[in-house]
Formats: structure tokens, sequence, C-alpha cells
């Protein structure tokens, strides 16, 4: 078992109605002035906006709006909310929404307590020493960011994706209600479901041995994310479900998963390649395609890892390593497929012959490998997307 | 799903070493002064004691010791230190120890922020507003203290231990290196782990249907706990094993394992009877007598949840609910025998004809049931303490 530092200090509000009690809890801590982001306005249409508004206002607390956050969340939409947040002197940021929403208010918070370009922090050109409070109210069960130390932001100018990982980003409290994740879509559950799925994977199909409490832990979520998973399929409305997958993502990427283990996240970086140029690739979808694929491709390096894998999480029964493990990863793309992710890259009319050009892209022009159980090249990237068809 | 509400702010260093990093952290953290708790000088034959002292000493971190804390703390030496820290105007109380110590400090730690006598909060004539940060060097994988909100504390004037649950008592942060428990006792070792397998358990066998991923995890983890412990009976001395079970010591009990359900606790109760009245009755070694007891005698009243534990975490293979569940629990009794625990309250010298007593010690004189699938009254747990034989 690898060192590890543990630090999970977002209190989660979890439950019914819970979003109704944001006022008193912001009270609780002390802050009066806040500044409230959330995304297109769906939140207005479902009615919870006013109820958030109604318990914001019950305790009197002053709330700066900036509503219209992206689905990926850009630099100048940021850049215009540190400049607010500055002269309004807000004591904490409030993201109503999803991951996007959440990486938008984390950007903002660095920003706010940060004399020059809040960017500054994703170039590595200065290091977070300070910023604001952040909390949540949940309507996502997808990215985990509402207990994770993480953020992506878009500059839009250069089109560049980069996150930043700092202990400032974690969130002061989170509010989950799973109800509000009944109004989400089929696909964007489905999208949401493989993205914490990867989130364990990630962590646990790495080169770690003898970190058992680890691996049951990861493996006690895979099973239940995809029993869960199933139900929602069938009754988006079922609470009991909702909540599993709800706290499943939290607990995905806050770090418990990744207790003494490396965490390699090859797959993201193969999968930000796919995304990054074609835009019609949401990133869970693009995940599901490539995961299975990759894990086919790498099995060979890993067998036993795989094998316990598939023995434990997707019950295949099959004595030789490498046979169970490759087995485990068709189960896995069955299981993808169940809840209607596509499973090639071509699904999303991307044609084969452009896997050199994604292979190029995620090694950046052949000047670097991705880490993993061997160094994936270009050479490598490439085969894996040519495995995607 | 029940709602509940997450909170674990304790920052966790885990791996080799990181005792001697213990300096530095509280540097970090601005604290100057502290009061240093620990037992009765093992850590001064280990060298323990010089290697904490001098990280302390190297980052000028003015120590303030309060060594001597009895396995179970004792209010006149909590008081004592109370006194010292107040004069002292220490800022932060430092445990070095089990769960013991660790409780110790804590109820310093309240007393250290309050102008009445410490043991008011115990008897609820208090609620706890403030405390001194408290943080500890773990050394014994069992109570949970280290991540816990909870702390007991025996008051020997009137013979009674008390504890008191408040979020103050979560530590600021934890070290935790696992090669601090090589030296812990196999009999000691084993009382830890059954400790914190009963912790997982407690929260496990409750009547919250539909908490997938809780049951999960708790599943993992006991399935962890036991393949950890049959290594380290072996081989105390197998760093990934101690590891394992040191990390599962602190989530079995910082309310992961707890997430949507209820807490009876119904065990620790009758335990509290038996080892109360019985000094020589170790608080693990109770329990691992106690616990396939009780659970054999309420799975009928609840045969469907003993029969999943049974199958998923003992992997018994049998189709009726009922006859799953007894051998559920049998398997368990064989698991604690082979780590060296006692099967019967007879091998503690303690007479079948007692049970009523500790019947009516459990029960308060009959005044009171102790909550569970059935109400546990008078009659109930004498008879559950009747088949400890």
């Amino acid at each position: 078992m690898l060192d590890f530092i543990y630090n999970t200090p977002t209190k989660v509000f979890f439950g019914k109605d819970t979003h109704k009690q944001v006022g008193k809890i912001i009270a609780d801590y002390g802050y009066k002035k806040i500044m409230m982001q959330y995304g297109k306005g769906s939140i207005k249409k479902s009615g919870l906006y006013d109820e958030i508004m109604q318990s914001l206002n019950e305790y009197k607390i002053t709330v700066v709006e900036k509503g219209g956050v992206e689905p990926n969340p850009k630099l100048s939409f940021v850049r215009d909310a540190v400049k607010i947040a500055k002269e309004e002197e807000i004591e904490l940021i409030l993201a109503v929404g999803g991951g996007s929403t959440l990486d938008s208010c984390k950007a903002t918070a660095l920003g706010a307590k940060y004399d020059g370009d809040v960017w500054d922090f994703n170039i590595g050109k200065a290091v977070a020493k300070d910023a604001l409070p952040v909390a949540c109210i949940l309507t996502h069960s997808a990215a985990g960011s509402e207990m994770s130390n993480s953020a992506v932001l878009t500059n839009s100018e250069i089109n560049m994706k980069k996150g930043i990982s700092t202990e400032f980003n974690r969130c002061k409290f989170a509010i989950m209600n799973p109800e509000l994740t009944y109004t989400v879509s089929k696909y964007q559950t489905a999208c949401g479901i493989v993205d914490m799925m990867t989130h364990t994977m990630e962590r646990y199909f790495t080169a770690c041995p003898e970190t058992d409490i680890t691996d049951r832990i990861a493996e006690g979520l895979l099973k239940s994310i995809m029993e869960n998973a199933k139900i929602v399929m069938e009754n988006p409305t079922d609470y009991n479900a909702r909540a599993n997958l709800m706290w499943a993502s939290s607990l995905a990427h806050n770090g418990l998963t990744g207790c003494g283990r490396e965490n390699f996240l090859a797959v993201h970086q193969l999968e930000h390649a796919v995304s990054g140029i074609y835009d019609q690739v949401a990133h869970g979808a693009g995940l599901a395609v490539i995961y299975p694929e990759w894990g086919k491709y790498v099995c060979k390096y890993a067998p036993a890892r795989f094998a316990q894998f598939a023995r434990r999480v997707m019950d295949v029964v099959e004595s030789d390593d490498l046979t169970a493990g490759l087995l485990g990863m068709q189960e896995l793309r069955e299981f993808f497929n169940s809840i209607g992710m596509p499973k090639t890259l071509a699904e999303f009319g991307i044609e084969k012959d452009n896997s050199d050009k994604l292979a190029l892209s995620c090694t950046l022009n052949k000047s670097r490998t991705i880490k993993n159980y061997i160094p994936l090249g270009y050479q490598e990237c490439k085969e894996i997307f040519e495995m995607c068809y």
C-alpha cells in the first residue's frame, strides 16, 4: 500500500428536501453575502430556483446571481465572475448544478483571492494560496466535483481545456437531494454512470498490489452503481436508486477509491482527445466507447488485476486470468451498451481514418507518452482508437 | 435510504514514517504550543517518544506532556489535564496512542473551552459549543476514535462510563503509520479486529433497506478485515496487512459504513454490561463472544438481511434465508475463534447464573429496552447471555 493523504472536509447534507435548508446552513456558517452560479436556467423552469431563493431570503442571505454557466465552463465567464466577486465582497460561492457549474465556482473562488489572472493557476504560472469557500446544491450525479479537489476550465481564446487540482477546490459543504436528479435525461444519466464508474476504475486499474481494502470498496461501488443503473433506466424516479447513484458519484472521486493506489487517468486522456476534437461526443459516452477497448489492449500486461475485476465485479467464472480479464472487459462493454451508451466511435460519426489524428492529439504530436501498465505512445494510442470501431 | 449528514474533516497522513512529520504538520497549521498525552510509557521504551520529540523540537513546538492515560480513560485525569491546558494556554491536544488516549484528549479539548466541569457534557448537563483542536499519532487499530465523533470517559467516583458524541470530537488530523502497530500483541490485535468489525456490523444489521452502496462498502470492509487478520496473525510485521487493518478501523467508525442507515449499537450495550461488571473482559473479546449469539437470536426477525451477510461476506451457499443467516453467524463465530477470541463467557470465568445480573445491568434494572429488530428487554437480554455459554 502506498503512502497517502486523505482529505475530505466537505460536509454533506444528503436527503429529501435538503436544498430547502440552504439558507439555514449558510447562516449557521456565518456567511451573509454569497454569489450563486447556475446554468442555462433549467432551475427556474423546474421551480428549484424559487425554493432556494425562498430559503436564502428567509435567512437574509444577500445573493449576487451569475447564471449562464456553459457545459464546459469558460474562462471568460469566470473572469467576469471573479471581478464581480471582488467588487461585491462575496463571502461564499454557491453552485447550483452539476460538475460544470461547480468547476466554474471553484475557479471563481480561487480567482477572487488572487491579484493576477485566474488562468495563471491552470497553466501553472501561480499556485493557489487562498480561495473563497465554495459550496453546492447538486443536480446531477456524474463528475464527483462536489467532493473532489479538481476543476476544469476552458480557455476559448486558445482552445485549451485545463484542470487544476488543489485542496482549496474542496467544497465547504454539499447539499445532495437525489430527487433533483429525477429530471436528468436517460442519456445524461447514463453518461454520468459511466463517468463515476470510470473515476473508480482509473484508480483500480493501476499497478499497486495489496490495497485490499481500497479494492473491495471500489468493487462494491462498481457493483452498486451497475445495479442501481438498471433500476434508474427503468424508473427514473426511484428514490433509492437515484440516492445510491448520487452518493456513489461523490465517493468515486473524493479520494476514497484511490487510497494507497496510483491514479493513471489514462482513459480520461484518451477520451479528452476525442471530445476535444469532436464536440458531439459527451465525455461519459466517449469513455464508454474507449474504456473496454483500452482494457482489452492492456489486459495482457496485468492479467491478474483484470481477472480480479472480472470475477469480483462482473461475476465471471473462468480460471485463466487473461481469458477472465478479457471476458470482464466484454461484460463491461455489454453493461455500457445496456444503458444506451454507444459501442463505437463510428456511432459519433467519427471515421476510422481519424485514429491517427486522435493519437497525435493525445500524445501532443508524439511528444509524450501516457503513463499506464505500458507507456502509451503514439502507436499504442492509435491501435486503441482503431479498436474502437 | 435515510437522510444523513456526512462529516469527516479529519486530514489523514497515512504511511511509513509519517509520525516523523508531526512537527512540520503542526507548524503548517500554525500551532506553537501543544499538550501531548500518552499511556503508560511504552512509547518511551519503543523509541517512538524520542522520534516524535525530535520532530516537534525541530519545528520549535512547545510541548506540555501528560503521560499516564489509563485503558479506560478516567475523569480525574482529564480534569487535571483540563486545568493544565487552561493554565498553559495550550493550542492543540495531541494523542499518541489508541482509543483511550484519543478519548482522553477529546475530553480534555472540550473541557479546556468550558468554564464548568467537563463531566457536564457526558451527563447531558451541557452541550459542547467549542473545543481545542485534537490530533493524534495512532498506535493501535481498533476503536476508530481517530476519525469518529465520539469519546468515552469513566467517572471512577460513581463507577460510571459515559460517552459523548459531538462534531468537536473529530480530529483535526490523524497520523497513521501501520508500522507502529507491529508490536501490538496478538490478543490485542484480535480484540481490535473484533472491535472494527463490530463497528461495521452494528450499522449493517439494522432495519434500513435499499442502502446498497453502504451495504457493499461494509461488506467489502468486513471481507478485507478478515483476510488481513489471517495474515497478521501469522506475521505481525506484514506491512500491507497492518495497513489494511489500520485504514479499516478508521473507515469502520468514521460514519461511512452508516450512511443512509440506522445505528443500533445493541451488541455494544450488551457487552458494556459484561466488561462493566467484569474487569477481566477486554471490550473486543466480550463482543466476540456476544455478537454471533445475538445474531442467532434475532436472525429470525430479519432473515433476508442475515442471509445477505452470510452469502456476500461469509460466502455461504444456501438458498433458505433463515438457514443461511444462521450459518453466517456460525461462520462469524468460527472466524473470531480462529484469531484466538473466546467462544463463551465461561472462558472469562463468568458463571452462567450471572445472566440475570447482566440482563438487569444492561436494561438498567428492567427500566429500558434496547432498540433492535425486536426490543431487547430483560427477558431477551437474559436469553442472549444464556446462549453465550
